[in-house]
């Protein structure tokens, strides 16, 4: 198996993604292809120890910014992400991965490689930590504006790969709504709920915001611009619980004693919380696997999302997801819907 | 000023909320009418020191539960929460507090009320803690769907409460989106983008989920649904993280010690970050100050929710949104909008 890695991407760009594409391919037993400037990926190759791993390098040579908007994007007719994607479109790699821009990659990978047959909108799907264990949400942010069909094929989407790369039997779908209630919701996700109430998904009806994390739900289903505001969200108010901890504590010198006892157990919650561990958010529905890592993503963070790659082709999500949107339709086809 | 306290409201009805009322009345020198059943709340009386305060009983037969639906709640013409509304509707009281069932509160207050004259949607706005402050957001619950004029009526909804209660000069109204740019959000965002754009608001452009607590904006505008999401996001993982925590520390004998050490000052930021400490939501537009607290609110919290009420009549809120509201339609039907 080969694995196309942006080796241009994330905050710490090729430091990081070279590190993290030998110690994938070491354990993963697979090829990692490096897309990105040869000269700077060959420098990084003579501070690591390569033994027992097999690299090459792509070359691109430009580079899209964490923050470039999609006009920009655009023009760059070499980066390495638009050369990773072509990489798979030409079959000369399973899978890309990415620690880049996720706009970014999105744009690109759908232009290039576009959507499965029968796929209306490819989404963005991430698994996140819960009481329970991992919950996908899906879409998180490749649609803002969706119609209840959509959604319909979001909770197939996550269906398939909840029980094929993570082996749940029936995975429990929840739609993101802000009341268990049937009648709770907007017109969206009360059309989309009727859908789901159809289909034989195993879906267990609305799930709240706070059910994210309590792992009530194997996959939660919203439009996109909902699942980025929930993702956001949390990611802030860890971020600003974190700063209000470490203000607070280091007034008092109990405290920081106390903070010092704590700091192994506070570690071990972290890495748990933490969904860099988890591998990054996937592309599912798009003609090709592409697995979108976090921007800050560490050299193991990296490595877990070449796994997560290497899961997805190993598991033929792909065609899965192909035969079960082909299989809603024709049941939609002969329900008249 | 008087004030209606709905006694049955809440997690722990009368226990609480006549403690609080004492307080409130004792503090803010006013007078509470504490509306319920009137045998519980004469048992709570006896309970408590009700010295340099001023109460009364207004005898409601009914209670709403917390979970109660709307057909149901329709059906109960003697609850608190509608005799409470009835006595703001027939003069007898300034402003009405319930820690009761926020969707019954909204339901029965907006059908007795009515809305302001010009208000299309009165929408439900909830003070945060953030890094630097206070957030207000709006709208958290009241509208599912909304258009994008409902947005700009509540960012200056928004816009008169924090100016006018908390003495904020031109507050910063921030629109809730996936990104900062403009072309960032969904079909609705961006048409209220635009609006607010042209607005005289000091509109500071799309904020983002991680927002919300950073204290970049100080009104955050969005629909119900996704405020909605937002908030009990919020709360989900705040008690993912310190359940997490309680479990992982118990497992270790130094981390309960540090934990010991540390108590006090996870106390102080626990107190910051409980939004229960702020009062409670205020339904803004509506014909009547309404302040709707947490349902887990203690005592002290059903006295801060009064003091927003009296916050609220004493800067004549209702009259700035009704002017306000009036010169946003004049501008509208001035630049043909």
């Amino acid at each position: 198996m080969r694995v196309a890695v942006d080796a241009m991407g994330g905050d710490f760009g090729p430091r990081v993604t070279v590190e993290g594409a030998v110690k994938a391919s070491r354990e993963y037993e697979l090829e990692v292809l490096l897309v990105g400037v040869e000269d700077l990926i060959k420098k990084e190759f003579e501070k690591v120890n390569r033994s027992r791993s097999k690299l090459s390098i792509v070359n691109a040579s430009e580079a899209i910014g964490m923050g470039e908007g999609i006009l920009s994007v655009r023009k760059k007719k070499k980066s390495s992400i638009r050369i990773g994607a072509q990489l798979i479109r030409d079959g000369e790699a399973d899978a890309f991965v990415s620690m880049g821009n996720t706009a970014a990659v999105v744009y690109i990978t759908k232009a290039i490689l576009g959507a499965l047959k029968g796929v209306e909108k490819p989404a963005l799907s991430l698994l996140v930590p819960s009481l329970k264990g991992l919950t996908l949400l899906i879409d998180v942010g490749a649609n803002v504006n969706c119609r209840p069909h959509h959604l319909e094929q979001f909770a197939v989407m996550g269906h398939t790969f909840m029980s094929s790369v993570l082996g749940i039997k029936r995975p429990r779908i929840g739609l993101m709504s802000i009341g268990e209630e049937e009648s709770k919701g907007n017109e969206l996700t009360k059309e989309a709920f009727n859908r789901l109430k159809e289909s034989p998904l195993n879906f267990i009806g609305n799930v709240e915001g706070k059910d994210i994390y309590s792992g009530k739900a194997d996959v939660i289903v919203s439009d996109g611009f909902t699942g980025n505001i929930a993702l956001k969200v949390s990611e802030g108010v860890i971020e600003t619980f974190f700063y209000m901890a470490r203000t607070e504590i280091m007034k008092n010198i109990f405290a920081k004693i106390g903070f010092f006892l704590m700091k192994r157990n506070l570690k071990k919650i972290y890495k748990k919380v933490d969904y860099t561990e988890y591998g990054g958010a996937q592309l599912l529905g798009i003609n090709g696997v592409c697995i979108i890592g976090h921007g800050r993503s560490n050299s193991n963070a990296v490595k877990n999302a070449v796994g997560l790659a290497k899961d997805f082709v190993m598991n033929k999500v792909q065609e899965k997801i192909q035969n079960e949107i082909a299989e809603l339709s024709h049941r939609l086809g002969q329900a008249g819907g």
